[in-house]
């Protein structure tokens, strides 16, 4: 029994150090993860330049090994030291921590250089880990919940976006046709949302006068619903500013993982544990 | 009498059924409706493209058919169901349905794929009735009602745009000219609303030192003028937030189809008829 | 005596016809005028294109002619029917009609197309006069009240941006050099301003890693600060839809042809002429 | 003593004349220096075009050399004429002022153009100076309050688009490869930084079906994104307007240089130096 209180007593210490945040060795810990995933992260994209993975393919193999080890032993920890591992396995963070160290791995058994780097790209989510230190700065609260609340008109806005760019994509193909570079409709409605979204690449653009009126009137209208998803967002946001609540940051649930948001909590608004148990 | 009771008891249904939305068959209806539109959306756009045309001509073709066929019965169903059909036919979606149905039927009579083609485009404004799936969402009114207000507002800006373009096109015709591609006053005109929303395809653009000065003021105009209907919108789209009413959807008037949108109308709103009578 | 008093009607009519717009006469006049810019703006458009120049050389002119000699006559009228002439003559649009109006007639005497064209251009700015209608939409006030008052804080702005794109222009002119199409610093800051307001022509783009990461920062910072223009003029309209004054609109000063704003208005604002008077 | 004091009246109204701008001849001074600033940059700008630096070298080399003079007596005196000078020197603008006068002089010492045009760069940073000017117009105060409030939030944002930007960078990598141009996964973010932000370069653009309809996706991300900055600027700046305190501007601390803002103060709010002694 004493033993239990002990491994429980450490299991909980260790816990408050790589869940929790309010600590110092607990801060110490996330900011060293952040250190090296975007240590990790640097290393995936230089590999991927020819000139450097020639001249420093050694030293770049050895860097992601420790990486890949490095990640292993927090994501075991990470199991080890919360009660319900599978809530923390079956979670989105526990996904993107298990995709992002396992392809080297797996790189040992199968060859065919082509898949690994594909399951490299994966382990860049790791960044999203990131976010939970983002939460610290404490005012995105009202930004995430000015863009929820605009979430259903944005989505209406761009299926009404999506209509009309299939509608003058067709148009401008059955205008301009493939002898000015517009092959097919699909191809046409894509120039279409480079055009109204004003990106502009210039690899299409239109060559016939009809086109180039017609292009005139699309990029008008692209100018003009500019404003429309920031005439939203800027009335939510602003209704939004109002409704704002002090939160307490820094504890997370020892039971599930999740992170405590209020500093009355007194149970885990998640699994319904009792918080401050020891 | 009873044969009469019997049929307008039918025909009632079938009208809940095609225009209602709020019985589980007119959801069925109107969602099954809208997965054919989308399929028939796709088949167009493939049949455009080269490499699928070739190699799938024949299914594309009796998939194109079988959508035909469909949209004909929809399209009969319709207007045996409404007491007015003139009302529906004569009506914005009415015709919509109609050249969505007709083009296939006319490339039996009349040979020429050219035409056909142009005609197959229009099939496609047949999404707009996906719009009417649009307003369940219910969050749109207030974006309608902020664009509706903002509408003379956005034109008067609109228009000042179009006669700067002209004159700054005119100036950039005088300074370029044709041997940098400034081949004309109205191609220079459509250079310059290119540059001025912001899209910049650069298949034209001022190789003359005075050229790029005078570019480089007519994107700082764009730039700053883009803030005008994004603050109109904002400004509008803000008031008409407080103004929000409920509203019943899903219900539409017997006589001549029009939405109803009052949860507490008796009358419809368009043509007068006596709601709820059976 | 009756003959002054006669002519005082009749030019008094006149006046009220050419300057006002709130008589059925006074309309029609403006928008007949109305037709007859945008008719003459489309003919020198079409002079500038080859191929319409050479097939309607003779039609082009014989048009060209007939509206320079209505503006011509209309020019005559305008300062006739009012009484201080050099108020009308030395205004913005006094200026503008006499220079939209002259250069058909000194391309009788001085030979060399080339400068003609460049006389043509500035005909294009009678467009502005049809500003004077677009008031009549009454909608514009509001608009032109939150420009003015945030023209202030718009041109600091500006200023900004320009000092930032001379400094970050020298930056990449020092990192890209001229091998990569960055000739000289003026050539740079060209670059830079299409960057930051991103158009983005790409006839100019970083080519080696350091120059495409500080392009990136450039167009973070083009993104990020477009948010500030917006930001004053949707404030701006917000306050000023409040502001809203009902206007009177359609009269003008008989003595010097300004408008009447005020309803309530005895006296001519710019001159202090007694209105109403007769 | 009264040399002392002489001095001490002397130094004052040089101070004055330098540091403040509520006098005539602080204006005049002000004034007069923001010329010579202007002129030394468009020198700077001439003489990285070849075809003027060869016309011109010398008039552009002894211009340089008065404007280098002048700014070098500038910075003497500013020295001279404050009671603390390291608190000057060490201040942002005392930095500005020495790395802006200095390279001309080492350009006599040290051979190697190279060198010294990166430093004639350096010079162009004297243009913020001009940004004290600027404070006269009284009207950025808003400005930089609401910029001020939301830091943090763009911040977070900003922050956030990198991390979809690597994200979406190393998908387009895979996705269209070396082949189309996409040569590492710096590089394809590079590409998702120009599209997201709406620039479109073209310098690379996608090639594959898959490719442009990721590259669709990410347009329309940045389309929907660019409202976050603009709705939080617009919202803090709407609430900065109602904070507007009146400011007394013109005065400067002499014991340290600082400006003074408020009208009624009587201390220095940065060293604490009595004001108005002399």
């Amino acid at each position: 029994m004493s033993e239990e209180q002990f491994q429980k007593g450490w299991r909980l210490k260790l816990h408050e150090i790589i869940y929790g945040t309010h600590t110092p060795a607990g801060k110490l810990f996330d900011i060293i993860l952040l250190v090296v995933i975007l240590y990790s992260i640097i290393i995936v994209m230089l590999e991927s330049v020819p000139r450097f993975d020639l001249k420093y393919h050694g030293f770049l193999n050895v860097s992601e090994w420790v990486v890949t080890i490095l990640f292993s032993v927090e994501y075991v920890l990470r199991i080890i030291c919360i009660k319900r591992p599978s809530k923390y396995i079956f979670s989105f963070f526990g996904f993107i921590d298990f995709v992002s160290t396992i392809p080297k791995y797996l790189s040992f058994f199968i060859g065919g250089s082509q898949y690994i780097t594909a399951f490299r790209a994966l382990r860049l989510l790791r960044v999203f880990r990131i976010l939970k230190l983002v939460r610290f700065v404490g005012e995105s609260n009202n930004l995430v919940r000015a863009l929820k609340a605009s979430r259903t008109k944005i989505f209406v806005f761009v299926f009404f976006v999506l209509i009309v760019s299939v509608l003058l994509g067709t148009i401008m193909y059955l205008v301009e046709g493939p002898e000015h570079g517009f092959n097919s409709i699909p191809h046409s409605v894509y120039w279409t949302i480079v055009t109204l979204t004003t990106v502009g690449y210039g690899d299409i653009s239109p060559e016939t006068p009809l086109g180039q009126f017609i292009a005139t009137l699309i990029m008008i209208i692209g100018y003009g619903i500019i404003a429309v998803p920031t005439g939203i967002v800027s009335a939510e946001y602003a209704s939004a500013r109002k409704v704002d609540k002090t939160v307490d940051e820094g504890r997370s649930c020892h039971n599930c993982g999740a992170d405590i948001v209020r500093s009355d909590a007194e149970y885990c608004r998640k699994c319904g544990q009792k918080l401050n148990d020891d």
